[in-house]
């Protein structure tokens, strides 16, 4: 365990996943549709993250319980990462720091159409794209609708305008 | 203007104030009731941040327009930090990294009542507390309730338990 700096919720929630790479990976993690590889991360990260940094989130994220690793079903040699149910409970932190950033920081309109997708949607989506990733990462039942479904729709018809 | 590395609006809200100290200092600002000087941020961080790091975040969060500073009206050598609309509507942010806290970071009983009042009191009381701090550090009109009252009361009634 690390050392707390206060007993403050607050400070706890920023000590557990309180940096900027930490909410990257837990944010390609979510958006990306399923569990994903050391390698997967590094190559399809929009934002360039170096190899030595992701290395050593990951090795945090897991130690704080936010993504757990297992060796991937299809090739036993590659291990893959999970969310956990607390880290599958950071989507409306998310989908909030998604819609700040379409006010406040001039966000590309292509990049944008998951978090409007997410900010139109509302709790209801939230909760909708939460047993989505419970089915991806921790294997429950897969729900009716896919929030990814419609995010990537949104996202592709961007494209084409 | 920093550097962009990518378009997407989660990056750059990280971009804008990802990181834990620059959020502590941002939490201290919202629920400390006031405009704040560097002194006051010094002196009653819980988390005993350093002044060499304060110096540095003041600097960043003001360059990227979250916060402003201006000479105190009552002490004209002291400067004071005021929050800037976009940050007053990272409310809904606070205190959702405060519910977060609650249910999966062991928190302190005292510490956590003000992010309860939050939680309990949802959209409704989040709106209410915006607009005391617009009136604080904007200098618009007072609202008719204090969000900042309903939680030092819940604070005060803990210590006493």
């Amino acid at each position: 365990m690390r050392t707390r700096r206060s007993g403050c919720p607050i400070n706890l929630t920023l000590e557990t996943f309180g940096d900027r790479w930490s909410l990257i990976i837990l944010r390609d993690a979510m958006f990306g549709g399923r569990r994903r590889s050391f390698r997967s991360f590094l190559n399809e990260s929009t934002e360039g993250i170096a190899s030595n940094i992701l290395s050593d989130r990951l090795q945090r994220l897991t130690a704080s319980g936010l993504l757990t690793r297992a060796a991937d079903p299809g090739h036993k040699q590659r291990i893959v990462y999970s969310l956990t149910e607390s880290a599958i409970e950071l989507v409306p932190l998310m989908a909030f720091m998604g819609s700040w950033g379409i006010r406040h920081a001039l966000p590309s309109f292509e990049l944008s159409q998951r978090a409007q997708v997410l900010e139109d949607g509302g709790p209801q989506l939230w909760d909708e794209f939460m047993d989505e990733l419970r089915h991806i990462h921790l294997g429950l039942p897969a729900p009716g609708v896919s929030a990814l479904a419609k995010m990537q729709a949104a996202y592709e018809a961007s494209l084409s305008e």
